[in-house]
């Protein structure tokens, strides 16, 4: 890596503008290319998944849990897992997606960029077992495993626990790590309400189930 | 505060030994002082649980579960709550014994002396949720209400998911924050590991009972 740097620590468009980030490589794809390829395949996902639940004759609600998990799931695993392993992923210079997506996304939150160790504290556990959990939830429901409303539950408290950490270490930290306020409205808070708001359903109704079942 | 440190910042006993913690002042209680008062409330409280469960002629594994439970939940309320909202309980001046507690396990983990963001992120959801949360359980418990194993597994999972950000971003930010080994495997593993053990167990039982139930 030495030696063949395109950009020295401070090329970078992240805030703090004082961060380190030795060898950093600029994006390659636009926004609009990054963002396309992730809600184009997860929109392919999506009706994969409902198609596919609707032949095994689950009510509209089991369908629509099916589709979160699998996407969430794959969210987790796919692209969180990618950051988890890869601390040099802002030195990528083949245009890799995954690459392309933190590097796209620190714009909002440098600590991705920045290898906080909050952030990937809560990113390991999401990546690493709530992301596979999510996918297993997803044959359970197909299947109608006993341990499907647990699981659910599960995934669910995992990723309420996750962002509970992201937000207040945010916060504790300054709350100062986006380019701009676009970026902090854009990604950090709307791009991420989904996994506040979707979760907290999710936990609300097994938590219900599992009382009725007692 | 200014103008009356007793200490200025290099003289604690924390690692990294430049940690800046202006105005630190040392324990006034010796080390068998606060183990003992915490040993000593932490018997009596179980005592009085397993009494009172007794009266209540619930089963054995029912009477462990409300001891664990007010013992742990008490702990994560009134301990580690006054950790959350105490940002300088370093500079206490008066020997007040919940501050004396964070002094001296500072010396495993000095993030807590430090105020590190990681180390706060998980412990104000584990005192302000979690904490509550038990001790809402050992009243489930006692009354066989039907959310108690939904209860009692979400606050397991929460304390394996605190526990595991905890040594996580510990790990990551260099795991050297003990002032000795003696420390380091006395209180940062020893003193944690209940935390990992009864959880995973509780969960595990939770999820088997849940799973029969459907």
């Amino acid at each position: 890596m030495e030696g063949s740097r395109v950009s020295e620590s401070e090329g970078h468009p992240y805030v703090p503008r004082d961060l380190h980030l030795p060898g950093y490589v600029p994006c390659f794809l636009s926004v609009s290319n990054i963002l396309s390829v992730y809600v184009f395949s997860s929109l392919l996902l999506l009706s994969l998944v409902w198609i596919f639940s609707g032949r095994l004759m689950k009510t509209t609600v089991d369908r629509l849990l099916m589709c979160w998990l699998a996407f969430t799931g794959l969210t987790h695993t796919i692209i969180e897992g990618y950051f988890v392993f890869s601390p040099e992923f802002f030195k990528d210079r083949n245009g890799f997606y995954l690459a392309e997506v933190w590097k796209e996304y620190s714009k909002a939150d440098s600590r991705y960029a920045g290898r906080n160790a909050a952030v990937v504290g809560f990113e390991g556990p999401t990546a690493v077992f709530v992301g596979p959990a999510c996918l297993l939830a997803v044959y359970a429901i197909a299947t109608e495993k006993s341990y499907s409303y647990i699981l659910q539950f599960s995934v669910s408290l995992g990723q309420l626990y996750g962002i509970a950490v992201y937000y207040i270490t945010g916060i504790l930290e300054g709350d100062d790590f986006s380019a701009s306020l676009f970026y902090y409205y854009a990604y950090y808070i709307l791009a991420n309400s989904p996994w506040i708001v979707i979760p907290s359903i999710v936990a609300i109704r097994c938590w219900r189930k599992i009382c009725a079942a007692f």
